[in-house]
Order: structure tokens, then sequence, then C-alpha cells
């Protein structure tokens, strides 16, 4: 048996601890954690200085860097996380089904942690400190892998956050670093022991993920999300919108890369769209007809996620080739319209698969934090378990609970005993 | 392109358009459908005829020979049942999270279908309807196959319930029946038309399809369950339930396969639960105390599913051992405690990590009907999306809406809107 092997039998025996760990244990916890890492602010700092020392050695660009560092500032930032976590409900024990079966025969649908969450992250630490924690709070051991130019960061960071979680009095095994590469493959194939994973990373990273593992994943590979201005919006929150969607920050998922503009309204406002995107150096592509009508570049693939200040536009004719359009080439992230017409909405939203249809505002609202969630676990694209952006509520699972009084089948199998089924309301 | 790929597209089309169909249209087709099943009893009838009567040639058993027989009794049970499912509530459109993000700003999680769900079943033929109107009642697309010993019977309802569901104003492609077994290696692979998959039959079979797709699948491969009789139970009630859970029917999946004792009742409760289960005719199989001391035959592997009068026991040393043993060689499907004791009731509960925690009653109580869904879709020991018996919740996913009136990120980075996110109690 190897290492990695018998780390994810003790944490999958740390899960059924955990399960039945109390809130207060957890936030209390959650509170040393985030005192031992201001405590042990010198060790963390010293050891951050080693990876950005090698990092400037091996000529990590300027953005990585800078995402690496982990100074006072993060110190602070993460630890104000994790006083908010503290705030939170507890996300367990909540019942979301109460039926009388018959009388002593109660149905309880109760809220539960999934067991044993895999996370592979990208370079930045604090991203070690907020995963740790959305598992404590959740009830769920966890396996971690960061990226290695932060090898020294996570090392003492993991470490103070086991060791201070066990002396607070979480299960033995409740964390574990994982730090090669090799690791991650045998973590893919441990189906008994790891219940979800989650990739956060490069699409092709995900991509990699997802495909590699029959384990369940939690995540999405792209986010091509579009707007489509229908012929009766309003021109000027749909310029206002356009220009927010695309260029208020490119570098992220929910930033629209196609505009869907509909014939009708195309006169009135591709003048305007072309002048504001030009302002602000936005690249543009577009169809045939917008090829030869204005001698953009022609779009190469729709199905394309640019994460820059390019953006390709297409002419539509009508809702419902918009719609087609999004679902044949979009990546079920985020989608809207703009319109004044509410049957429109109410059509584009209902027939638009994605995890997020929005009406009359930018595809940017895509978030966790802006969504109020106090916490965010990631977007899935998924159509099953968590959809969207995901808070705590993606971390865990739930279980029928049946409290009897000695009833057998038999009874009602007979006629001796009928089935009353009262639903309660939650 | 295939037929099966070009059939799986048009699911996916029509799948877009059952989305935005209404709950009333649903139901007209399911009523229409039940009146044509019975308009069509002759053709249905005689269909059935010549394959029972290939099935008596090839020698089918009995039992297989019982089940797959479609007569008048059969017509009555499904349109009963189609009748009971247009009485359930829409499970679309139910909102389950509001949030008013900012004036003018309102973000809804509404449930809505999956998609194109495939479906794969034994050989009885009244599957088939269940399954189609299971599907239709939650707007999804559908993809069937079902034992090659009723093609005579699936093919003409199939054909009734497909084209009465047209001519009531569904989609074209909305449901297809898959006849060759290519076909549904063909269907495992169509990750982009297909969301779900639901195999029913043996065990083999459902992990075979586990294993051979990387499409989410909505099943159980076994249900190993579990009885723990704690040492405060009460004796009477034990062993009522210890008879009910194994012998009130031996077939199926929620049946007890595996008695924990716990070693401090073994004197008072072994004599009587032997003479039970030997009345009963229940070969008994023990763990090596009990061969040695009864002559019981051993036990050869905890994780079996005997489907059968053959029971595995064990002695415990507590409620520990008995919650290690049930989440090392259960499935996570049904297992319970016979306890007068309320905190080993909700350590048990809360530790036992399977789909259904059941306290003082019998397993055989864990089954969508009796537990008052109105449907069942099957069993589930997953641990994301559906998780022990799936009624129609099962079929359906949610999205976000989010209602703007023009808002920008923008406004909300830069300070000069603020988030209220003002949470709406549902």
């Amino acid at each position: 048996m190897s290492d990695l092997y018998i780390h994810a039998q003790k944490a999958k025996e740390a899960s059924r601890i955990l399960a039945c760990t109390s809130a207060d244990l957890k936030n209390t916890a959650l509170e040393n954690i985030a005192k031992a890492l201001v405590d042990n602010r010198d060790e963390i700092i010293r050891a951050n200085r080693e990876d950005l020392d090698k990092a400037e050695v091996s000529g990590l660009a300027m953005p990585l860097l800078k995402r690496l560092k982990f100074d006072d500032t993060k110190i602070k930032d993460v630890t104000e996380g994790i006083r908010s976590l503290i705030k939170l409900d507890d996300p367990l024990g909540k019942v979301s089904l109460h039926t009388t079966l018959d009388d002593g025969l109660e149905l309880y649908r109760v809220s539960c942690p999934i067991g044993v969450i895999g996370v592979i992250f990208e370079s930045r630490p604090d991203a070690l400190v907020q995963i740790a924690s959305l598992c404590l709070k959740s009830g769920n051991s966890v396996f971690l892998k960061g990226g290695s130019e932060a090898m020294n960061t996570n090392a003492i960071l993991a470490k103070i956050i086991y060791e201070t979680g066990v002396e607070s009095g979480l299960p033995e095994g409740w964390l574990h670093l994982i730090t090669s590469r090799s690791d991650v493959t045998e973590m893919l194939g441990l189906n008994d022991y790891i219940d979800l994973i989650i990739p956060r990373g490069s699409n092709e990273f995900v991509q990699y993920i997802m495909k590699n593992t029959t384990i369940a994943v939690l995540g999405h590979a792209d986010g091509v999300c579009h707007t489509y201005i229908a012929e009766d919006a309003d021109i000027d929150m749909a310029l206002k919108i356009l220009i927010d969607c695309k260029t208020q920050y490119v570098a992220v998922c929910n930033t629209t890369e196609t505009v869907l503009i509909d014939r009708k309204i195309k006169d009135k406002i591709l003048p305007l769209l072309f002048e504001a995107y030009k302002e602000r150096n936005v690249e543009m592509f577009g169809d045939d007809e917008l090829c030869s009508e204005f001698g953009l570049s022609p779009v190469t693939e729709w199905h394309h996620e640019y994460l820059d200040y390019k953006v390709s536009l297409k002419i539509v004719d009508g809702i419902d080739e918009a719609i087609s359009h999004i679902n044949r080439y979009g990546s079920g992230h985020t989608d809207a319209i703009i319109t004044t017409d509410d049957e429109k909405a109410s059509k584009f939203t209902l027939s638009v698969d994605s995890g997020c249809c929005f009406v009359n505002c930018s595809t940017r609202f895509s978030d966790g934090f802006r969504f109020g969630f106090g916490a965010e676990v990631g977007v899935s694209t998924s159509k099953l378990h968590a959809r969207g952006p995901v808070g705590l509520e993606g971390l865990v699972s739930y279980k029928y609970k049946l409290m009897g009084s000695g009833q057998i089948v038999g009874d009602y199998a007979s006629g001796k005993s009928t089935f009353k089924h009262i639903h309660h309301k939650i």
C-alpha cells in the first residue's frame, strides 16, 4: 500500500468523525486556525520568501509572482475569510423534507458531508487556506494539491492548519497535502476513498482531470458566455452592459465572449458598439456578414474562450437562432439577453441550457460572492449535484433518516397498517 | 453520422422545447397516452403474445415469463400509474432560492429539466410506460432500451406513446426506442447529447454501465443492507424487524443481508433469532465465533448481496465496530439500528455513510412509494445529485435566473453601487 493510499484511508476514517462533529467545535477550530496563521506569520513569510526567490530565479512572469506572494495583507485576507465563514450557518443537519409515514414513523431528509474531497488548485497559496476552511466548515476531510511554485508556502500553511485543527479536537487525518504529481494521478483512481474532486485551474487542466477520473468532478472546463441583444432592447442599456460584460475584467470565465445581435436592431446598435469597443481596444471578430460588410476578421471557432480584449460578433434572425447558437456553442456557464419583452426573457431563461440565464444585466454577475453565498467553492457547468456558482451547499450531500418504533413492511403489505404520508412544510 | 446520433440530436432539440412546455400540455399528453394505451389494447396484447410465444419456445423461466406478460391487468396498472403522475405537482419552475442582490436585480434558483435521459431497463414492458411518463412529466427527452425478449411489446408501446405525445403537441424526437445492443454502446459515448443514464437491472449490468460511460449514472450497483442490534434493543421489536427485513421479500435491494449483533445482547437474542430464521428456512452464515460456537457455515465475503433466504451474522463489540463494519462492507444503500438509546441512534445516523439510515424499523421501508414520493425513478447509492430512493426530483436540475434592469459589475467594483443581498424565505 502506498503512502497516499494510507492517507486516503485515514481521511475516510476522519470523515466519519467529522460527520458527528458539532458546529461549535468546527467553528472553534476555525478561529484557532485563524489565530495560528497570525501567530506564525514569520515562519509563513519566510517559507514564501523561499518560493519567491526560486520563482524569480526561474523567471516566473510578474502576474504569477504576484499571485504567489503571501504577505501580511494576504494573512489578513485569509483570516478575515475564515472569520466570515465562522459566521455562516452550519450547512449540515438541515432538514429539507419531513414526512410522517405513519404514527411513530418519521422520515427526514437531512444534509450531511460528502466525505473526502480532493482539491487541486493553482499557484495562489491563499486558495489552500480558503479550501481547507470550506471543507472543515462542511465536515469533509480534504486532500490538497497546490502548484509546485508555492511548495514551501503550502507546506507551512497546511502544517499549521492541520495541527491546529487536531489540537482543537478534529480527528487525525482530516487534511493531507499532496506534493507530487504522481500522487495526483494515484488520487484520481482512489474511488473508494475520494468522493469528489474539485480542480481549479486552466481549461486544459480541468479537462485533463475530468477525462482521467471516474470520481465525480465539480468544476467548469471553460466559460464561453453570450449576450444576446434582442430587437426590442434598450440601446443605452445594451451598450452599457456590452462594455461591462466584455471589458470590466477580461481574464475570467464569466466574461462575455460572443455578442449576438438581432438583425432588426443591427443598424441602430452596431455603429455605437464598434465605437465603444474600438475605444477600449477590443478586437472584434465577426460572422461572414459582418466581415464582408465591415471588414472584421472572421471568427474561426464559435466555441472559443478568449479571456482577452477580443470578442466574437454575430447577427441572428430572432431569438430562436440566438438560443440555438448558445445551446450549440456555449459552455453552459452564463448567458444573458437584453430585452424589454417579458415573453422573450421568459423563453430565453427557459430554453437556454446554462447554469445561469440572465436578463438585462452583465454576465459578470455570475459569481458566488455577488450572488450572496458568502463563500464560493467554484462554478459548475455540470447539471447534476451543484450547478452555476457553488457555495457551501456544493460540499454537502443528504441522507434519509427514518425514525421508527418497531414498524415492519409486512404490516403494510398485508393491509394491517396503511401509510399516512403527511408531508410537513419545512 | 449514425441513425442513433441523429436521433440524439433530435432528442436534444426536443428537450429545449420540452423545457418551455406548460404543465397543462404535459398533463394533457399524459392523459391522451393513458387513453391511447386502452384504445390500442388489442394491438398491444397481440404484440405481447408474439414475445411470449418466442420466449416459451426459447425456454424462458416462469418468473421471467410472468414479468414479460402484458395483459389487461398491466394496462390498467400503467394507466393508473399515469393518472397518479398527472396529479403530482409539476416538478419544474420551483424556486428554491430568492435573493435581492440590489434594487431591480433579483436572483432566483429555479428547477428545470436535465435534458435527455437514457434509460436501460430489464424485461418488464410496464417499465417502459412508467419511465416514459416520468420523463415527460419532468420535461426531459428520453432514450429507451428494453430487454430483447419484450421487443414487440416495447415497439408497439413506444410507438403509441411517442405518436400520441406528438399529436398532443409534444416536440418531435422527444422519445426514441433503441433496439440494438450496439446502439447502447454508442449511446454510452454520446456525452454531448445524453445528460444522464439510468440503468435498471442486475448488479453486473449496472456496474458494466457505470464503468463504460463518463455520462452521469443514476442507480445502485447492489444493496448490501445491515441491521445492527444494539445492546439496549427491545428484544421483541428486534426479532419482529429481523424477520421482516430478511424474509418479507428476499429478492430486492433493500433486504437486510447482514445482521450485526452486539455482544452484550448476544445470549438473549440469538436462541430466538436462530429459531425464527430456521422456521422460515433462512440459511445462516456466521463469523468465526458463531461458526465455532453454533456450527454455522462461515461467511466468505461480507460485501455480499444474497437476494435469497440467506443471511450473514456477526457479533460486534459495540456501536463503533458496527459502524466501521457497515461503512467498510456496506453499499451505502440502507442500514438500520435497533436501540432504545437516542444517543446511539443519533451517532448511527450521523456516522453511517448510507443514503438511508434507519432507527427501529425495517430496511425494507427504503422505497420511493413507501416514502410517499408518488413515483420512483430508482434508488441511488451515489452521494451527488440524487441519493437514496429517488422520486421525480431526481429527473430535474436547477438554474439561476438573474432578472436585472441594466446593472453592470463595474458599478459594484468601483463602489458606486453596493449589494443588498436580501435573502428571501421560500
